[in-house]
């Protein structure tokens, strides 16, 4: 039987580790103002309306829109001007009929009036007397009480990803502190005994740890917290005492494996003693990463990702990333970034296989041309030149020049 | 003469004020462990190639390609097992005819071997011999000597903005500091005598800031360091004092105004005040945000934003932004995040104006589609549910439904 036949794909993976698992969705408490990205871990319901008060949209007059009824430039209405509506505060006068007063954006409309007419549409005339030179309805130019948010209206969901106008949202309402999900920890823990740390020299036979760096920083962009445990070698005792270690501390452990077969294996074993149930998945169906391993230990995800670069940076993209967000709670409501773009030539593929190719992108007058990126075993500047992914699903046998395919960005 | 002919469109307006200054653009050192999202101020070239020794791609055997031709299931080459490459060093051993050694995914290749044979196209037979079932033609399984990246290749561009591939890459050359432009000081001041801090109670009359948290949030996210200057009242001698006090420390300065026409005018006295050329632009042909101010003063430039909280977003996405992305010296390179969507009704608009609209988006069989959200005078909590911006050209009277617009998330 043909391998990918006995391999997951990897949305069918994915599936597979969350449903073995319930993250505990724990929260904290967070300065609104410095809330950006976090998921909020509450929603929130409007304590009052907004606006509070009814406001002039407009700079001009307040008025009862009645006496305005047939104004024209060739036939103007004449209103008394009787005041100003101080601007943050209530305007200690009413309007009367035949009345008007001046008002500024945002000012209260003063009790009596129901509506308010443009600057522009009127003229000031000697011994307090205006021109209205536009008629106005009943409501013209005024936000009504709840007219933004009702009292009482959920108006941001639990889950959703906090952006400047939730942030504006919420001071509107005077929430100043909120509670957002955890930043879960997660550990990352490279292995290889022919990996050193980058700041070393290097002797030949060596390469510069990648994985921990590039992890780290894709952990952080989707909202977890990593940690770094170092490379440790290629020996069972090493890597099940960092992965024990990293375990008791963080909420998912990612271990890249050193590259060859057997050190691939010693995760497996790794994980598969840690805790129940081990190792769910070995093995996806997937071009790179093929020798992906998920797991649960005692509650916590556990990610073997392959020891290349590039794959350890596809895969985490689609499984740690999902992993984050589920355990920050976050509602998948919004699409992620991507364009559509039209492939600039044909691509071969094995079919019942998925394959991720990164792509270089320019814009023409008819839209995004992809242009993939090919380069021998997955290079990590190969990657570093890509604009994004895209993906040959596996009932394919590859895609044909001009097709529009979804390119997401890295 | 209508009023749009004399007001710029958002581009040239921008245009215009980018004319006028040129950034001064400072870097820092960073970890490149902590870079991620910082521009690079530096091109980086590769002071050696990568890998900087041949290496295989898979677990096998070392041989002399030669050796292995003809070789096939039915009729095995026999080669002489000589040892194992070790991982992360040099082997001590050289392969000669007919020889061949273990070696396991990222080792070295020996001297005098040339290509690597699969484990899985091999079979060990007693007394130290290897049965190869399958040719390899010379090179073949291996990476060679800069085949990633070639000494003295330029591998990041000045003003790349750095990704979780790119800060991978730069530690495979060791880089583990690089310098990245400084991040621009954002000074952020709101007025309006009706403004209150979000954290007081209410009177009727007031609102609360939203302005200075939303835009606050806005220029962390473009890679600004906002600096927050408070609420200042409505008269020309605190807003001047606010304002000065900002471009002294500041290399950017946000006005939000009060809403009312004449506090909206002393923002631009006080930009015209405090240095030459002072205000560049004043009112722009777009809407939400048609009372936008746009100036330089010494060198800095200085944008009066409309007082409504979401005029004030949307323009801060079409001037502040571009701003800190020319004073990071970040290259547009890529694509902005974005979705195409399908309208799904009729939208109009007054020609000659350009317009931006909120919208919700759902996904479908067929793609996306975009469902405007309406709210009078532009609310905040409307922006909040939107997913992103749509944009009417000025040279359009609208939009039909089916068309396929840019949804620009926000």
């Amino acid at each position: 039987m043909p391998e990918f036949l006995t391999l997951l794909p990897p949305q069918d993976a994915l599936d597979k580790l969350l449903s073995k698992y319930s993250p505990r969705l724990e929260s904290e408490s967070c300065l609104t103002s410095d809330s950006l990205d976090r998921i909020i871990a509450e929603s929130i319901i409007a304590s009052y309306s907004l606006p509070s008060f009814p406001r002039t949209t407009v700079d001009g007059y307040a008025v009862i829109a009645a006496n305005t009824h047939g104004a024209s430039e060739s036939l103007p209405a004449y209103l008394t001007h009787i005041g100003e509506v101080p601007m943050g505060d209530v305007p200690d006068f009413e309007i009367l009929a035949n009345q008007c007063a001046t008002i500024h954006t945002g000012g209260m409309l003063p009790k009596g009036a129901n509506a308010c007419v443009m600057i522009e549409n009127t003229q000031q005339v000697g011994d307090g007397e205006v021109e209205i030179l536009k008629a106005v309805a009943n409501g013209e130019n005024v936000l009504q009480i709840g007219e933004d948010v009702a009292e009482g209206q959920e108006v941001i969901f639990k889950g959703t990803k906090l952006r400047p106008a939730e942030i504006g949202g919420l001071m509107a309402l005077g929430i100043t502190n909120v509670r957002v999900a955890k930043k879960p920890l997660v550990g990352i823990i490279s292995s290889g005994d022919e990996v050193i740390p980058p700041e070393e020299d290097m002797r030949p036979g060596q390469v510069r740890d990648i994985n921990s760096y590039s992890l780290k920083s894709l952990v952080e962009q989707s909202g977890g917290l990593p940690k770094n445990y170092g490379i440790v070698s290629d020996t069972l005792e090493s890597m099940r005492d960092a992965a024990k270690h990293a375990l008791e501390e963080c909420d998912l452990v990612i271990i890249t494996a050193g590259s060859s077969a057997s050190t691939r294996d010693l995760t497996a074993q790794v994980i598969d003693e840690l805790g129940e149930p081990g190792v769910l998945v070995h093995g996806v169906n997937v071009r790179p990463g093929k020798p992906t391993i998920l797991g649960v230990c005692e509650g916590k995800p556990m990610i073997g990702l392959p020891g290349n670069p590039v794959s350890a940076l596809v895969i985490a993209g689609l499984f740690v990333v999902p992993i984050i967000e589920k355990m920050t709670g976050q509602l998948q409501e919004r699409p992620k970034s991507s364009v559509l773009a039209k492939l600039n030539l044909n691509l071969s593929s094995q079919t019942g296989r998925e394959d991720w190719i990164a792509v270089k992108l320019s814009e023409t007058d008819k839209g995004f041309l992809a242009e993939p990126i090919f380069g021998r075993s997955n290079l990590i500047f190969t990657l570093a030149s890509a604009d994004g992914l895209i993906r040959i699903p596996p009932d394919a046998n590859g895609l044909e020049i001009g097709t529009l395919v979804k390119v997401w960005f890295i």
